[in-house]
């Protein structure tokens, strides 16, 4: 049993994470922060969670944060992060930070996409949290920087595919659909019920959103050079959910058949990968409020070009129960412990 | 451990015993019947419990099936019902009935509303599975009529309020929003998305919706007395959820601090009910996915009433959630077991 | 062909209005007002109206409007609306407002329930602008206070029965729906889409509504006595839309063929509502974008209450159609101009 | 004014055709058929409808439609429509087919995604109704062939730039993405509200989709070369609305402001397209309800890609309003009578 402490707890990733630990058997949630909540209880900030939760949120040094908590969810902004994660791993702590401050290894691209970096010194120890790519480096470690949602749903769609060489990576362009949480808490015009609602758009579209560096990184780890890609985000008129469109021109010699043993080879045994049948493409509704990613994938022989296609929700898998699985690793607890409920659908 | 039957898998409320119960540490499902999907893995039909329910669908014999399972959830459609009990209950069985087939305690009843009923005599057997109120018969039935949705939500309102004699019986008026599962998985129009999403309709208007007997049967035991209500059912643009509003004069005496200590007194100890503070109201957002029943109350004074604001998700609280708790008072599991998850909001 | 001003134009309201009166013949808009969007086109800030709204918001003074335009609609907030309309109908100029600061006919009742009334001179010359009741008056008068949109579903409904005595008043009961945009474009939490979608509450619950007192007001008029009701408002995950159940006990002596002529003489030549048959229902669905207000009724002869439901869109029928129907009217043009298009569906 | 019938009214399509029509001043529907539906009014059918249609729906032959009106739309599914035209034509009338009967005009691609054509002597006459590109042709015909809606929304975003070269065509890649009102009006399990609601997914993957070959044959056609693409379908939940997110390598000379001219040369009469300044995207809710396409483009010079995304109504422009807008250049009409309503947002 590990004491948790939620930095940020009132947005909807803290949220998230209250959800998933509450019902962790491993762990009790013994410190939640929020300055503007500060006082109330974290279930009157989420009424959903009266009853589940009872931790109250508090505005807390990062002294008095050490002294309630072994382990730490940072879900605040960028920038925020790298303020707190040095102090907590001084104190002795583990971290999974949910902020982008610590996925970019290369500091002058952070720094190019955020604003200047006061940790860098962190960037080569922290281990990018996508278990079924590090889990070995995340079991070990102190320090992990958990996944950004799209990222997450492109990399995992990719991954067999440029290990092997079978796709020409010059070629991959991501079309990702993701639900409004995605857009956060903050009280905005463009995220309003009226705005969203019953419309569908694409946003930040040609290398503007900030996720491409970090896709780019993973993506040239696994082809083991250069990756660019086009990658266009869009807002779906629905709460939870990403799915990623992918498309690539195949390299002669792959068919459906070696392909498929690619993925079979990668991820047969993971316990968040279902590998969907030939023909059958994923949905967001099927993974909704769970930790799986569901892929599949199609050729068009006439074009040479595989479509792959990954479904995840993107406050779960994409956020908060990856990062859930990411610390069962860091704590040796089985890795699924807490994140083995079904999706709900309908 | 025990072995259990879902019979009528293939429907909404078939899938969400399922997802429910695939995390239920006691259960072992070991049967599903679709006619239709006979042979089709239960999660083919449902992807969302791909990599969760491996059971296949079939189409049995009540001897296969009894052969196979202990517990049986039948989740058929009225009439269905009460040719297959009859036989289960013959075989040793124990059944927790999600139709409406054994809910009402009055054939004639019964009979006005629905059609002839072939297995009357377990009517007076059978226990309305509403634990709050039945708690003890439940424990030791072998045949339990699970309450309808709107019931459930409207009878949990009420109940303080008329064992108390707190308001005057014959003025209540039930306003219920439903979502869109309650309509079943049936191909017709008007369950189609264009013409539910982004619309809202009342529908079966006074006097003709199937439920406004039972609420009226249970309402009259609570109050003494025979209770006639007015009950309106609207169909809402999401997919889960009911939300009741309910109106009520209040009787000389009763002020908010008594009618608090009413509503304290029957439910501070149920695990599945939350009651709110004042002005602070139920949404169904915030029972999503869950067990829970949220329920508040407001007085106003100037025309003397009481509304009674009561929240459920219906194929949880209102169907198949209370199903199994229901399953676990009858095998003496702790009564919450499989039912601990958080709602899931947003 | 007159020039009409927008006070206000960067709201749902005004943007709607704007809709509107681009197709109406005897029309063109002049100015449109927005403190924030200074400079910017209207069609900028709603991307919908580009190519069809050519107007520049600006931040104008008084004097300055009365140059460009010779009818204003003022859809700003309430208190604003105060101390706007006064100077413009000095200057000479015709006036629909959209807020409540000239609804309410006693001045003790509107700071009651709002703040001191700095124009309370012009509330006995301020005609309500419900033109199925107040042509006359409308057609004569240089203000008219364009009814809010609850009062618009409510009192629409009740009217031909509280004129001819045919409820008891003191039973009415008014479950009212909503749709989103009623609760404006303003950035709040509470009108997020995540917090919004797939969910269903009530608020200002027991006589906290400011829309109260201006649907009693309406109502006792019509009664010929002072009415007090119960009116519960919720929030609906759509956009446009309002739908309101009424209860109300029937006086002895009215039945179905009695309340169908009662309804059929008010409102059989009114352009704008639709009288639905016997268990024929109205739904929000069907009146989307226009101006009509469908409504029906059923007897429960058990509990001897009428059920009315009446279905507007909140910004058509109740807000800015409606506000175009009490312009025609003023004008001399025929009172549905601008106003034909049928629903849009799905 | 001319006499109009819609064949097959009873569909999405056929109540839009009247919803449009019934403002048409130049028009009067003076049929409208339905086998399902005989005898009843179509504002039955569709409840929108009341107050605006009167019509009643039949179950005609072609003698009696053709004493009826002069003028006809076939909204009715492909092979129906096949065998209705020619009888039309041959009795004189003209038509505008909604089907996907003649629009390839190569019998043998059509006979290979449909099935044998039975009136393969029409495809040389009839006319491929974009009037953005076909203009001349439909003004002087008798049979247009209405686009498909993916097709409409593709082949407008990249004409321009396939008639210059300015794009390597075999690099084509359509995301598209549309609302559920495309699936029909038809019962099925797949279109229901809890299947769809709250979810996104693709469909039809990888050369599946019978629209394929129409892009296909229309972006030849502009690119003067076979061109093959990869277009992909996803199902969004909303009712109206496609967006598609087009990408392809650029043809080197071509920078943005180039491209920018190509769009203004050829758009900037049209009366139905909008092109959005940069960095603005469009966005399905801005165009719903109109017969507008919102198109923009971006640049990635990293990638050398071109973005281009361009935004319908997918039953007005996608299907119905295209259908008025041929019927008014077949007429001489002028082209957007009936056609200028503003979009509907929120």
């Amino acid at each position: 049993m590990i004491s948790v402490g939620i930095i940020g707890a009132s947005g909807y990733t803290g949220a998230e994470l209250a959800r998933i630990l509450c019902n962790h058997p491993e762990v009790r949630i013994t410190a939640a922060t929020s300055r503007q909540h500060a006082g109330q209880p974290l279930s009157e900030v989420f009424p959903s969670l009266r009853g589940r939760v009872d931790i109250i949120c508090e505005n807390l040094s990062i002294a008095e944060l050490c002294e309630k908590a072994d382990f730490f969810f940072t879900a605040v902004p960028h920038k925020t992060a790298m303020d707190l994660v040095p102090q907590l791993l001084a104190a002795g702590k583990k971290v999974v930070d949910l902020s982008a401050d610590f996925r970019l290894r290369d500091v002058s691209i952070y720094e190019e996409w955020y604003q200047p970096h006061s940790s860098s010194q962190l960037l080569a120890e922290a281990v990018y949290g996508l278990p079924e790519l590090y889990r070995h480096d995340i079991s070990s470690c102190r320090l992990v920087a958990n996944p950004g949602c799209y990222p997450t749903s492109i990399i995992l769609g990719l991954a067999p595919l440029l290990k092997a060489g079978a796709i020409e990576a010059q070629t991959i362009i991501a079309d990702s659909k993701s639900g409004t949480s995605g857009a956060g808490r903050g009280a905005q015009v463009g995220s309003l019920f009226c705005e969203v609602h019953d419309g569908f758009r694409p946003y930040k579209v040609g290398r503007a959103h900030r996720h491409t560096p970090e896709i780019e990184q993973e993506l040239s780890v696994l082809a083991g050079a250069n990756v660019h890609i086009s990658f266009t985000p869009h807002l779906l008129p629905l709460s939870r959910g990403i799915l990623s469109t992918i498309y690539a021109s195949l390299v002669p010699g792959f068919d459906r058949q070696k392909i498929d043993a690619l993925y079979r080879n990668q991820y047969q045994n993971e316990p968040f990968i279902r590998l969907l049948q030939e023909d059958t493409f994923p949905a967001t509704q099927y993974v909704r409020g769970s930790n799986f990613c569901d892929i599949s994938f199609k050729i068009d022989h006439t074009t040479n070009r595989i479509i792959i296609m990954s479904a995840i929700d993107n406050i779960v898998k994409g956020a908060s129960g990856q990062a859930v699985q990411n610390m069962n690793l860091m704590h040796g607890f089985t890795e699924t412990t807490g994140l083995t409920s079904a999706p709900l659908f309908p």
